[in-house]
């Protein structure tokens, strides 16, 4: 429906996805589409009882164990169960749009790392927010007291980023929550991708807690696991955060699902066994199919030779991501532009695609080899 | 969490619910938490069949599937498909949040029905809309001209309405369609309830478009079947409705799981079988059972006698609603206080409370005498 009037410049990200929805050679969209590994599918395989289960425990109980599930598979020990006890999302763009329209009432820019998915830009533009680039070189080294501007209210860190995967160690968020801390600004991380890269399986709430900074973290269970995006998105945020979050929250939804809490409890159970190191194998398989089915295409890169997230950056040295897009599309491929990503300048990305690895190695093979087909002849 | 800090005369709606979902006795919120039908039960029993399909069969598909098995229950013969099709949200809540992220790009105030469920001014509100209040006897009789303000940009319309009840009948919604065209505004639905109601079961968007006038309709699954809070909200508008809302929905999401929209289809052939039928006189009954329980009760009367909707207004008879909450609250009983549906004019309400009907009768019986014992004894 998008597609009839849908124009690749003016296009967002998420109406690209869209297009390629139907489509058997989707590497578009980063959602979880590979299949269903044996200890997932036996959850599966009991989901009425697991709706009976959800139909008679109290939901907070089934929200406690929801996010202790999860929160310890990432690595966090510590997280809000007090007077600010994390919230769960439909998504974790909704947790987005939440604490966009929290912080517009308090602030009125925003410093964003650059690039990242644009629907992250488009939400705090879209409140009325005015959005201050940040650079992923100065965020990760040197000195920090020029990243964090002196008029914005608020910095807003993907960690891993999407679609770079770059990841903030551990010292870097504790010099950043200093910095933030100092400057008494709001220090926001969206760690949507952190359950593929275990050098982000610390305790970041407890460096956060530890700084004294106002801080907000959104995850997301939707990532990892093909569950047909039944999922969270969580929003956690410091006592001390300033900003009406809970009573925003409580004007979109009264909760979510139990029913899919207790599915995110069953699937960060199995993952908490075998599946997560299963998971990143996985994806590391999918990255090397990629890469040596492109290897010797004249001019490609990778310019993310470290990353562990689950969609991998493809430089196509000197083409335009326009014209293999629009290649690729009429052989029913869809990726991702990386333009839309440089939401503060749309150039940077004009030679880079992006290609999400969370899918059917079969279906990723074929892929890759169309784009490598169209790479030669371009 | 909320409990501890929360104070009865500044909480929202959502904020009440949420201290009662814990509670055997919670009358609190309009979701669905009456038991399973047999019906129901079997499709629960083939979850992971329905999980297979939905893994399999193309997204567009069951979207499709789900839409026109939900529309047609409702009395819908006619749905956008073509360039502007029904957009499936997360929840009614989110496309809320999205039409009112859209209709702030282009005007600054709304005509809204008072009273209703606090969550729509307070979304409305909370993205910078000014508000006018719109009260239901001169929107269900008389003169049209001056129930449509000269300055805003949006009449908005809870039908059936909630608390109320009150449907908006096909002669009446054409007359106001028509007024909404002459003046240039948009008119928004919100017809969350309608499936409890046969009367609201007409071809709202034939009479919507019938007027050339630009339109929304928000609907929502999530009120007729216990389901766990599966679910989806459905936002439909004209093609001639000049809002950015397709663009906004993109930025919140890509699509819902399409497992639910599978179980919205099953669940909505059940109900086109006998089950909306059977739920009809589910929750007639219910409203039965809160008539007679309360029928002695000197001075209580219940000012919707011709209400079909899955909740219940308590005329208090000149006790405060905020004492009856209160002593109710003691007991652990929850219902609500309809002081904050009353958004214009809270007063207005203090001397009521909503009772959900869509409750085990068990349950609901046992809330009720408590309430008859609250009410005896103030």
């Amino acid at each position: 429906m998008i597609e009839s009037t849908l124009r690749l410049s003016t296009a967002n990200l998420t109406e690209l996805e869209h297009l390629a929805l139907n489509s058997e050679l989707n590497v578009a969209d980063g959602h979880a589409r590979q299949q269903l590994s044996e200890g997932q599918q036996r959850i599966i395989d009991e989901l009425p009882t697991l709706f009976e289960k959800a139909a008679v425990q109290p939901v907070a109980d089934l929200e406690r164990d929801a996010h202790r599930a999860f929160f310890h598979l990432m690595g966090q020990q510590s997280y809000p169960i007090g007077p600010n006890p994390v919230l769960s999302c439909y998504a974790s763009s909704v947790a987005m749009e939440i604490l966009a329209r929290s912080l517009v009432t308090k602030t009125d820019a925003v410093a964003l790392i650059h690039p990242t998915f644009d629907n992250i830009p488009d939400i705090l533009r879209g409140v009325g927010l005015r959005l201050v680039p940040l650079e992923e070189d100065p965020l990760h080294a040197g000195d920090l007291s020029s990243v964090v501007p002196p008029d914005v209210g608020c910095i807003f860190v993907t960690t891993p980023n999407n679609p770079t995967g770059r990841v903030l160690t551990r010292e870097r968020l504790a010099e950043l929550a200093a910095e933030c801390r100092r400057k008494d600004v709001v220090l926001a991380l969206d760690t949507s991708f952190r359950g593929f890269d275990t050098r982000s399986h610390y305790d970041h709430y407890a460096v956060l807690e530890a700084s004294g900074c106002r801080w907000v973290v959104i995850e997301d269970t939707g990532k990892l696991w093909p569950t047909l995006d039944l999922k969270v998105g969580l929003l956690a945020y410091s006592e001390n955060v300033g900003l009406p979050i809970p009573k925003i929250y409580s004007d979109i939804l009264l909760g979510v699902s139990p029913f899919i809490l207790a599915l995110v409890e069953r699937f960060a159970e199995d993952a908490a066994g075998d599946g997560l190191a299963d998971l990143h194998a996985f994806v590391a398989e999918s990255r090397r199919i990629v890469r040596t089915t492109l290897a010797d295409v004249p001019g490609v890169s990778f310019p993310d030779p470290d990353s562990r997230v689950s969609v991998e950056r493809v430089d196509l040295g000197g083409r335009r991501c326009a014209d293999v897009w629009s290649a690729l599309h009429e052989r029913q491929v869809y990726a991702l532009p990386c333009t839309q990503f440089h939401w503060a300048d749309p150039s940077l990305g004009d030679r880079s695609l992006r290609i999400a690895l969370a899918r059917p190695h079969t279906s990723l093979r074929a892929a890759v080899r169309e784009l490598r087909a169209v790479l030669l002849a371009h």
